[in-house]
């Protein structure tokens, strides 16, 4: 997998962890990872609909005891501007699909793409680790809009699903589990896919990509068995 | 809620249920509905990737003793015309986005709504039952191919979630509930939504709306807390 060497990424699976705050478990590594005391929300997601104002002002308390200052994308007049003036650019979990949705709406998707290739860093929880990817095909959410392409950000040659969930061999329900959902994906796309569970992350830098957290990630090859990957480097 | 007298719909929120084979909780009800000895299959949403071939031979295996010949729809050169000779049909789950993006590909979405608007009975079930409402956006699959639009058949003026699951009140996952996921689609979109648990069906017919099977659906207005619906007639 060839990345390219000017990304910084920190692709996260979840903001929250189950018995823990809002970006509380991941905020020493984000803090480290940004290296600004600016940053730029983007909370066009909208979980449960919390208005864009909301949604910043629970990113800022996050972020307020390590001196850092939060603006969301959606208080600018010139969001084009915004995103090139950003030191560092976060993106927020909720719909993907409403994410996605309102990027190409205001025709920001490409401006994200020549800053995240200049070097600036970029943080994705969820929805917004989903834009990493090169669709959105591997999404958990629900179709709620419909958007003019699932095609994402592309940084990463492969797709993300975020929140990945085993199968639970107790369970009676016959909807599909996720692997059988991301085999379904694999009949007619590609990519690789890697399921990130809650409380994992991964952190792109120098065309490196590095598992990190506790727990191994499953990756997921058309053509092939799923296989877990260990914390650390990971090289497929 | 109007529905057109002349619809004959069986909407199925899942054609197995836990600890059963394929159609058997439902086909005695299947087979009184539909009225025919001749069924046409619509295999397109293709489950594990399935072949139409594969998925069109279970249909019939599990029809076989009621004297039900199954033809498969994918085995007609001229698929419009099957639809109007059509006596029966049944649109089988899978993926919801493969299925409608395949029928809109193929232009026989408007040919499936006047046959059923004349009164050829339609079941449904999982993708199948979503292609009822109007829109597929409270399918629980993932986007694994893009579709010209999201407007499903449109016979009922709600949507449909099938396999509707209840929040695990032990869940430590932090993804989204479903009722979570149906509140977000309300953020955007006015139309009810329906949640049909596994082993509960819709029998629609003359107007009217029947729930069917031992358990209550779960209706979700705009603006309004959720509300269970028994089993028998619903009216709302």
């Amino acid at each position: 997998m060839k990345i390219n060497p000017a990304y910084k990424l920190l692709v996260v699976s979840t903001s929250t962890i189950h018995g823990s705050e809002f970006l509380a478990y991941i905020k020493q590594d984000f803090v480290e990872f940004i290296q600004s005391d600016e940053l730029l929300f983007v909370p066009f997601a909208r979980p449960s609909g919390i208005s864009f104002d909301g949604y910043t002002a629970k990113v800022q308390d996050a972020l307020r005891d390590r001196g850092i200052t939060v603006r969301g994308l959606h208080e600018f007049h010139n969001m084009k501007k915004a995103i090139q003036d950003a030191k560092a650019i976060f993106i927020g979990g909720g719909n993907t699909f409403l994410l996605l949705k309102t990027l190409y709406e205001l025709d920001l998707v490409q401006q994200l793409r020549v800053q995240v290739a200049k070097g600036i860093p970029y943080v994705g929880t969820s929805a917004g680790s989903n834009l990493t990817g090169l669709t959105i095909g591997t999404t958990n959410d629900m179709p709620i809009v419909y958007p003019p392409s699932f095609d994402a950000l592309g940084f990463l040659p492969f797709n993300i699903n975020p929140h990945y969930l085993d199968p639970d061999p107790n369970s009676t329900h016959k909807g599909e589990t996720r692997e059988t959902r991301i085999q379904e994906f694999h009949q007619i796309n590609p990519q690789p896919v890697i399921g990130l569970r809650e409380g994992s992350w991964l952190h792109v830098n120098e065309g490196n990509i590095e598992l990190k957290g506790n727990l191994t990630a499953r990756l997921f090859k058309a053509g092939f068995e799923p296989e877990e990957l260990a914390p650390g480097l990971i090289n497929f």
